[in-house]
């Protein structure tokens, strides 16, 4: 029965890595879709959203038969339950790579972003790209050594969506209110791509150590 | 053991609906704070986000108690499992109220909102307070049929956060880039809050037939 159960776990854990390593390529492909105004690319991550959705879907039955054939308790219940709040947030990650998308298919063939910005968001991508990836090693490994550094990368993408913001906000912004209106969102997609890639790490942190790191809004 | 499990379950139902209850409360103080530029408000709205914080946890302590001594099964699963859920969501309602009264603070003593907006956020404030309410009534009567309502009240949300939108795009914007990025996260924040009102309403419907009503993103 023990057996069974921990197989089945391992089951869902593998699952959970492939759905991290799903929403990883799909904010990079967004990214590029993005800076490269590549309708192509944009539509390749809007299909592909539904892969995401689905190994939720399956993650979270697998969970709950877990609980309910089971019975779990203490640290492999703690593991079930983390498990339902990590899908939680890797499909948040996907919806958030999906906006992504779908505001580069929005202004087709126009780019939706200025030079001027372009480079935060390269630079915003790509710590959203390290952060999924670091998330996906965590879920795979257990590595709450990683876990744990993850909150300083998660940093770096604060400070780039702070000068973003310093940056809208000055007088000298020359691209209208339009454009600053879907650099605010964009911005605000990657943060929170961020966010829930530092959630999942710290669930990961709470099924191994029984703690949970403290959470900062 | 059952009679003990659904007085817990009772327990943590009246503590999802004062959750709600709270968060109602949050996001309409938010709103006066926010267009009546009063700090007093925004502070208490800040200093009152840890109450609901609070229950979450305790919820979902409870919940996982209940999860480890109980055991239970099927439907008595469902509900735990989607206890867990509806306390994130509601959490977040909470954030996203905070979120508000924050923005009210940091421009004090200036109005975030310009005149030509503020009966936008006006209406979108009603909306929200209304669908936490009707939440909260849901949770605690486990009344589906206002639930399945509350997709067309979230309709009226999604119509008001388009109109702003149309709003700020037009060329004839007069308030400047600062505003208009304020206006944006300001009407993100509120049609998100929606977004988790129905999301709980949702669960309740999963919850009390055993079919989750189709999501979209």
């Amino acid at each position: 029965m023990r057996e069974a159960y921990h197989e089945q776990l391992g089951s869902i854990g593998t699952q959970l890595g492939d759905m991290c390593g799903l929403v990883s390529t799909a904010i990079e492909e967004a990214t590029k879709a993005l800076l490269q105004a590549d309708l192509g690319i944009a539509e390749q991550v809007i299909g592909d959203d539904v892969k995401v959705d689905e190994i939720r879907s399956a993650a979270e039955e697998q969970s709950f038969n877990l609980l309910a054939l089971q019975a779990p308790v203490a640290g492999d219940l703690r593991t079930v339950v983390s498990v339902i709040h990590i899908a939680d947030d890797l499909e948040r990650m996907g919806d958030l790579a999906l906006h992504v998308a779908k505001a580069a298919r929005r202004r087709h063939p126009q780019p939706v972003l200025p030079a001027e910005v372009a480079g935060y968001f390269e630079e915003m991508g790509r710590v959203a790209v390290l952060l999924a990836g670091q998330a996906e090693k965590v879920l795979r490994e257990q590595d709450i050594e990683l876990a744990a550094q993850m909150e300083s990368t998660d940093d770096q993408m604060d400070d780039l969506h702070k000068h973003l913001f310093t940056l809208l906000m000055s007088p000298e912004w020359p691209h209208g209110v339009a454009t600053a209106v879907d650099v605010t969102l964009l911005g605000r997609f990657y943060e929170r791509f961020a966010d829930h890639a530092v959630a999942v790490a710290r669930r990961v942190i709470y099924v191994v150590t029984g703690s949970m790191p403290n959470i900062e809004d």
